[in-house]
């Protein structure tokens, strides 16, 4: 390989002072790759060069996570049912150029980590085994580029050092680094002393070493709070928007469009139905609100989540699906209700089993505007509040705005 | 006054490889003050002298939180519905050596802070208005000691300099700081120049300076994310405990002792109901479960929550109650369902007004064991979902177990 790079949260070693002046916000633009990615468009935004040559990522995923406090090692600790490791991976794997992730694990962990890339699928990936240092664990990553002729690990021109830990790496900042690192071309550095690759690299390297200063969205997981923290970011990033499946009845389009005005904090599409010819919507979100009129079954929610299953959708995320009922006449007595709660809560267990969480919502359509009103705002604040907390333990319940 | 300390995460100062030794968990003690406290026994259990001296605190809390990304400073960003800087000042007002609270503001959020200190009844906080640079400021929170006859300003021996962001800071640490800054006798330094409080005493105080290692738990709230990490760590710890309301009947009764066992988590008493004699149980949770026989009405819980409001049980933490409904016979029609969803709505808006969270479980009796067994399971997802989210949209439903 040509050149070694090590992405960080640079600020960390330039000291307390640099990181007061930087950026203004935490958020990254697209945390765990939900939205489309294309390398060429992304060199053009930055004006710079796209990247036409391979570049393989290392990232060193041994550490013990004591700091957590928790039983697990924090890179193997789960956000929405999927380890930290994973959200990693793909951030790196969403990129057209990057051609192999190298994990580098202890021997305790590689089934786990195999496990890992076999659920979750990841195409590029290949695990091998850490040394007793840190620095030995990368130089066994950077190995797996010299001695293989497996058609996975291309001999690169560029092998990015990337933390396992720190999930919400951005295009912008790895084709930066990227870049820089072709154009100065450090080369190999010693690998036994220090604990931050950039750190030895300006010590050892002089003049071959380029600062390029993280945002501060490449934060580390080290605690457990931060956890919580990434949980929230990913949640909030996934809740960004919405398709709302309305039919073709008067009153369902009718309440659709009103839930579409009243959900101004998310981007959302009204279509029609869940059909083949509208893969293009259902595959753009993970967020389905879809509005019955009373006396329907729940058919057309099997059917959409086989289409879900078919496109691998809910595989890195879950899905969540609300099912509206709008009650046209109010209904005193259901004498099928007791049934209807039970196979609601029946066909909700067996979504979920592939990662997608239904709710219902009942709402009684009344002729008194502001009491209908005072309904349609109650189920616009139920519905954001799951799509939000995507609580698996709620699912199957019938609610009522 | 004697002695200036100034509380922070000072492991920040000495280097990130300070911070690798340290402590193995970021989880507080005691969050917000929720335990009971007691000043002889900490001071007991640390091995060191109670504080028998007035004792004081100055909060910055002029910033304007641009790194939030966020239009709010992030000292006024709420959680659970209160301000970030009332769970600063509740930390303190809790320990009953400290004497006075000043909280430095910037003129234009003086109205702002002193409603919240009217809302959240803190009883020991002087608002003053805060100065150009943050040192300033501090000198303008210690002049309000030197030129007044206030009661609540008596001149105090030690006066702790603490971070308004910093709303985890435990009594341990401040019994050290406080011990430590009483016999070094450090007086007063240059408000002028430098950041950090630490680092001028040290620089220019020399041996008058003491270093005492703050745990990381005392953490600074900086990014939008560590908003939802506070959020995360406060909800956790108002999950710890529940207290379950069984009535008198032998099947309530049953369920009650069930649920005790499976909510294994948390710490649990089952009582028998919620009177003038249960005060004690009642005022240890911020988590309620009352069992109903179906057929009963709500009745129970608007008396409950009347207590709670006597006592001012919520106006800190919004408390969880959770209701549930045990149906003997298996009622196919209910011809009042409606009727019963419109009440429990409307006493759980009329109650969220007081800070009380109320939301409805109802489970069927079934003789079948394994089928009321996974009832049961249920019924304990349920309500450990709703205990640890306090979802305000969520109130007024009526679940299925």
């Amino acid at each position: 390989m040509n050149t070694v790079a090590a992405s960080e949260e640079f600020i960390k070693n330039a000291g307390e002072m640099q990181q007061e002046r930087c950026s203004s916000s935490d958020r990254p633009l697209d945390p765990g790759g939900l939205l489309t990615h294309d390398a060429e468009r992304s060199a053009a935004r930055l004006g710079c060069a796209a990247v036409d040559f391979p570049v393989a990522v290392v990232l060193p995923a041994g550490g013990s996570g004591e700091r957590m406090g928790l039983p697990t090692p924090k890179q193997f600790c789960t956000i929405l049912n999927r380890p930290l490791i994973s959200y990693t991976i793909q951030a790196f794997e969403r990129l057209s150029w990057i051609v192999t992730v190298v994990v580098v694990v202890a021997t305790e962990n590689h089934d786990l980590m195999l496990n890992i890339v076999r659920k979750f699928n990841h195409t590029k990936v290949k695990v091998v085994h850490g040394g007793t240092t840190r620095h030995r664990s990368i130089f066994n990553g950077l190995q797996a580029f010299s001695n293989t002729t497996d058609s996975l690990t291309p001999k690169p021109k560029v092998v990015i050092i990337h933390d396992a830990v720190r999930p919400f790496v951005e295009e912008d900042l790895l084709l930066k680094i990227t870049l820089a690192a072709k154009e100065q071309g450090c080369s190999e550095f010693d690998f036994e002393f220090g604990t931050e690759c950039l750190h030895l690299a300006l010590q050892y390297c002089g003049t071959n070493a380029k600062l390029i200063e993280g945002p501060p969205t490449l934060w580390k997981v080290t605690y457990k709070r931060d956890l919580a923290a990434a949980e929230a970011i990913i949640k909030e990033t996934l809740s960004m928007s919405a398709c709302i499946i309305a039919g073709a009845e008067a009153e369902a389009v009718e309440l659709a469009k009103t839930l579409q005005k009243n959900l101004n904090m998310m981007e959302t599409d009204v279509i029609s139905c869940a059909k083949e010819n509208n893969t293009e919507y259902l595959s753009k979100t993970r967020n389905f609100i879809h509005i019955s009129m009373s006396g329907s079954s729940f058919s057309g929610v099997p059917e959409m989540v086989k289409r879900f299953e078919d496109i691998g959708h809910a595989r890195l995320y879950p899905l969540v699906v609300v099912w509206v009922q709008l009650n046209m006449t109010k209904q005193s007595v259901d004498s099928q209700k007791t049934d209807k709660l039970t196979a609601f809560l029946g066909l909700a267990s067996e979504v979920k089993q592939g990662n997608v969480l239904l709710y219902g919502i009942e709402i009684d359509h009344s002729k008194v505007p502001e009491q209908w009103e005072r309904s349609v705002e109650r189920l616009t604040q139920i519905t954001v509040a799951l799509i939000r907390d995507r609580n698996a333990a709620l699912t199957g319940q019938l609610l009522h705005a």
